[in-house]
């Protein structure tokens, strides 16, 4: 069959698209997301099909083409394309198996994965893989499979060093931004701790969105390998280079859903941790009851499989198992969380003490995996390392590395302009701080992507309190946003006082 | 926040979309699949987010409208468009709770049911409720909600009669187009029977498709009003009229994946009975080995559940369990089973004897269900109706009021000109005809899009031939059809011959 090309002027970014009007579609008995097998040529390409309703987006007898498709066939406005049905990919039958109930083995994972980087399956087959794994489960077996297809199927750091460090947090409390000051302090003490962090999804800042505020997180593999020999390590976003780039594609569907399937979780954390080449990582499990993880079953549920999966793709897996019921550190959003950082690693009076205890315990632990430390020995070296400004003085040396400026003051870091203040209702004890209602207020205020806003805690659980006493500042970009953050700390401020 | 609308020139022909620059979208920490809530003036929409990768798609500060979101909006190129983030409609929770396993109550259901209809739902959603309902099953309380909800979406027949009748099969065996035929005689006892049917989703024709080679199978909802009181009843494309409009969207995304979620199956079934107004329905469940049921078994589970929603509906369900291990009659594909259908009802020769029998059988049945007939006679008013060329004359006031000619004559309806025949390998007996090998070949001739192509039997099961008897002849339109659908034949012919 020959139609004629139209150019459509869009592009998607990944997957190719090919239109065709409703009226041809349906002589051919062409539905949404056939395939097509299109020509132009000797250029060929598979894509997938989208219907034009009107003639003015397509018309009969044309082919709309999006830009990734007119690139690979080299076609343009009026060249005659051939095209026929194609089969779909052999994933999509190992897919229909999953969603059977059917365990699926490695070859058939790595099938899977390999479609899902190159792009190659519609949002339809993509969605019922990663609801397949989350409602039937998936096997140890499975989730070792997928781990080693999505560290395989991305970019690897090739680093000559042993033990490489890596630090990690199941996530969900607030302000729990210990990873820079962490990875300067294991770097201090000439380990080598190649870090890259993500970006908030769900919450107001992730630890690439706090460096961010300071220094560039985004630069090229190369630079990342001579960092980690010069340097001792880096602390960059994840995202910019392709590790286990079958990742980004499962969460932007497990984003909307708002679900994140267990064995998908454990494969997409180790399969990063594969690629930076990782032989020892810290894993930190929050244990909070309204939570990620809720409790300590859970806990050790999670802590036993990724130590033993950790273990068949060579990476040695601890856990150490954190209260995650109320934020850490006084900010939250990523100026407040870069300020916060910095006055700890400055052993400035300001610097939150939970956020210090916190990193010089993980740091501690990573000494004594790493055989620097005594067992119990850890977390004196990290103290000493901190109080003598080494940390820092790393600290500074990676932020320029990566292309920030020579030193980075907290104070002259900028918040938002706006602000208002959330007070104790009544007097007594503060016996709970919510981490949803802070994260939700935060998020209100524009944080993230407004760098400068989020809240900032002035007291903490077990508190004593008068009415009246200042609990926190919130910050925000623009009156409307305060204002819809203000209500919402009137709605749910998240304090219980007692 | 407020961006430059530009016309993107294109419809989806449902849910409304909107493009941003992918820089615009980060900076604002927006991403596919997000809601926006667009404003022009007083005209508001809320439409989904795509990412445009490129500045020649959508340039910075614009926002690309599709042509559903233009029209709601009134917008046009260069108009200032408000928008901020939108909610995520109510049905995204209870979707979640049933990923999650748990029962829907109607309430739930129902909300999403309407999401669905009025294209609230992203791919990624509906294809989450489609898969979770497959993988996690659907209560029969469940069940009932949906039919209901399904059936309340759409339009409905208000007809002052009873009873209404109403038939139809599982479906699954080439060539089982009895319906053409059972409607008029039921009608030529002078029952009410309203009937609407599918165009074929994956076999080589529908009843729609088959019937459209004759007359006109789209009528407005008003016309089928009136042949319901005047003709006794009509035979239409069910897809034409919004009844249960849910339904078309489901099979969109359980094409693709080639599922059919059992639950689904029989809520759509039963709410465009519903939708008709259907109170006596005859269901014909065919067992084949290799189709969609498998044996008996499976066969009165379905009995059962049909029968206990469709009570709980105010449809009277009664069942028949057929044969379905080989094709009914001769032709496959619309046109050569439309000339088969005349035949039995002109009582021609020609007429395949196991279609006349099943759809006298059939109609026999649904004489006694209706009282019209005391029960083990219904089969002699059918004969006798059919004999006396009652039927067809239905048949054909059917056909004129739709629309069609005063007359058809099998002969005159045109085939496909290019043929090939299949002739026996060796002598014997003809032990199997494998319905999905002969529905690929005629698939592969091209039916049913090419109306005249497809298989003819010229043996059935049981037969005894001798090496080089003909076995059937396919019809194609080209002869590139022609070549690939007697390679198929070759491959696997379907016949099993000892």
């Amino acid at each position: 069959m020959r139609l004629i090309a139209k150019d459509m002027d869009i592009s998607t970014g990944g997957i190719q698209i090919v239109i065709l009007n409703k009226q041809d579609a349906d002589r051919m008995d062409l539905r949404p997301n056939d395939r097509l097998f299109v020509e132009n040529g000797r250029k060929k390409a598979i894509a997938i099909l989208d219907i034009a309703e009107t003639e003015k987006a397509v018309p009969l007898g044309h082919i709309g083409l999006f830009e990734e498709t007119l690139k690979v066939l080299r076609a343009k406005n009026g060249d005659s394309i051939e095209f026929h049905v194609a089969r779909k990919p052999e994933s999509v039958q190992y897919i229909r198996k999953k969603l059977d109930g059917h365990e699926l083995d490695p070859y058939e994972l790595n099938t899977i994965i390999k479609d899902i980087v190159f792009n190659k399956l519609t949002d339809v087959e993509l969605t019922s893989f990663v609801t397949a794994n989350y409602t039937r489960g998936q096997s140890i077996r499975e989730i070792l499979a997928m781990t080693k297809s999505m560290a395989y199927s991305g970019l690897h750091l090739k680093l000559k060093k042993h033990p490489v460090m890596d630090v990690h947090s199941i996530g969900g409390v607030p302000g729990n931004r210990t990873t820079p000051i962490i990875v300067p302090l294991v770097a201090a003490a000439g380990l080598t701790i190649p870090k890259t962090s993500s970006r908030a999804i769900t919450s107001p800042a992730g630890t690439a969105d706090t460096l961010e505020v300071i220094t560039n997180v985004v630069l090229p593999r190369e630079k990342l390998e001579r960092l980690a020999y010069q340097v001792g390590g880096f602390m960059v976003w994840g995202g910019a280079i392709a590790l286990a780039p079958a990742d980004d594609k499962i969460i932007a569907v497990e984003h909307p859903l708002n679900i994140d399937a267990e064995g998908q979780m454990i494969a997409s954390i180790l399969a990063k941790k594969m690629s930076v080449g990782a032989t020892h990582l810290l894993l930190e499990i929050p244990i909070d009851g309204n939570g990620k993880v809720s409790d300590d079953k859970k806990a050790l549920h999670l802590k036993n499989i990724f130590t033993l999966i950790g273990a068949r793709v060579g990476v040695d897996v601890h856990t150490i198992i954190t209260d995650g019921t109320q934020p850490i550190g006084n900010g939250i959003g990523p100026a407040l969380e870069a300020r916060d950082l910095i006055w700890v690693l400055t052993n400035d009076r300001r610097g939150p003490t939970d956020l210090r205890e916190k990193s010089l315990i993980m740091a501690g632990k990573m000494f004594e995996i790493a055989g620097k430390s005594k067992p119990g020995e850890g977390y004196m070296l990290a103290q000493k390392l901190l109080d003598s400004g080494e940390a820092y003085a790393k600290f500074v040396e990676m932020i320029k590395a990566q292309g920030g400026p020579r030193i980075v003051r907290a104070e002259s870091i900028p918040l938002s302009k706006y602000t208002c203040e959330y007070r104790a209702p009544k007097s007594g004890r503060i016996v709970e701080i919510n981490n949803k209602a802070i994260a939700h207020i935060a998020k209100s205020a524009g944080a993230p992507s407004d760098r400068g806003s989020g809240v900032y805690l002035h007291k903490h659980r077990n508190d004593v309190v008068s009415a009246g006493d200042l609990l926190y500042t919130i910050y925000a970009n623009n009156k409307d946003e305060l204002r819809l953050a203000c209500e919402s700390s009137k709605v749910h401020s998240g304090y219980v006082i007692k």
